[in-house]
């Protein structure tokens, strides 16, 4: 591969402390700071003032989707949390965020689109805005029905982390996402499995200094 | 990689001839079938009668996410579509369905999921269901909204396909979700670049066999 200048330049995030795909980019980029020796430039882009500085012109030339994050690596720009972790897994030496055996892969693929496709977005802050009132039962519905689904899946793959004994992606969708459906009063305590796995991963470094309440753009209010 | 007996059972895809989850599975197949030499059992699951196939114990054993697809492949059974469709990529030998080059691939993954994320889980059949009434107008919404997104994108990354010369997972998300949305009459007319790329990619053997209209399960009113 050749290297050009703008490998040379620090990735850039844009992103806001309580998304929890932003999170998930975030938990990616301190495990591979930790282990990969990569850094990255973080530039809040706040979901709610003014109307949302996601919808600016300047924020939709890098994100036509006008979520975050959006993370310029490399020369390119690009969005979808889970295409950015696996490119920093594809590109970067160090421990992986994928194992190695293909059918662990496809069981943390299988977790992490069942969190990033089948939950998050249904109950978003762009979907919960055309909801409306009934944005709180809306998403406790979807993340309900979704951790019902994601327990017994997590119990046969399961072991110290949610596939196996190593971090990888699936953790990443997950903690972010345990973090949401406490947002919206759901009870974890149904889901021991999950509950386990949560437990286990806040006490991972890359996991803590990462979380939305300690983030440069957490407001004061919500800083613990 | 050790060969187990499992590997040696062909493969079983659950599916519905309408669901554009599926059918991304179906094109999957059929490029790997030309060019991979694999073969599955197609088990229809039918989304609409008797209140819903996928909602039996039956098929939620299956997949909890009471969704299809769902595959039983090599002695696992997995749900989401990409991850099945990358499952096959890296157990088959054969044409890549994601490019040797980081960046085209975390291109390839940007848009896989900018349509597996951030478009298609917000119109699906589950979403719409609780919607009710204003069902066409929200799927509607949604979709326009993702593809004023993914225009700008692929006009960026397309060639001949979404993403360079070679076809790849963005194109087998891509042809789906165009049809979703002429299903739910959104003008594609409007964005250039998909209806380019569509029409192209509607010109390929593993598209057309594998079209909603040709499955074992498609109602003859609607087979063409």
């Amino acid at each position: 591969m050749r290297l050009s200048l703008a490998c040379l330049t620090k990735p850039i995030l844009h992103g806001y402390f309580r998304s929890s795909c932003s999170w998930r980019v975030r938990i990616g980029k301190f495990l591979s700071l930790a282990l990969k020796g990569i850094e990255f430039d973080q530039v809040p882009v706040n979901l709610i003032k003014d109307g949302g500085q996601q919808l600016t012109d300047q924020y939709k030339a890098l994100n036509p989707m006008q979520q975050v994050p959006a993370v310029q690596i490399d020369g390119i720009t690009l969005s979808q949390s889970l295409a950015v972790i696996q490119y920093i897994e594809e590109t970067r030496p160090g421990p992986r965020l994928l194992p190695a055996d293909p059918k662990k892969r496809a069981q943390v693929r299988m977790i992490s689109d069942l969190i990033a496709s089948g939950i998050q977005p249904v109950q978003n802050l762009y979907v919960l805005q055309k909801i409306g009132a009934e944005k709180l039962q809306w998403a406790q519905h979807f993340i309900q029905r979704g951790f019902e689904a994601l327990e017994p899946i997590l119990k046969e793959t399961a072991s110290k982390y949610c596939v196996g004994d190593e971090i990888s992606m699936a953790d990443i969708c997950l903690v972010p996402q345990v973090y949401n459906a406490e947002r919206f009063k759901v009870d974890v305590d149904q889901f021991p499995t999950i509950k386990r796995l949560n437990q286990t991963l806040m006490k991972v470094d890359a996991f803590k200094v990462s979380h939305p309440s300690c983030q440069p753009d957490t407001p004061a209010e919500l800083c613990t």
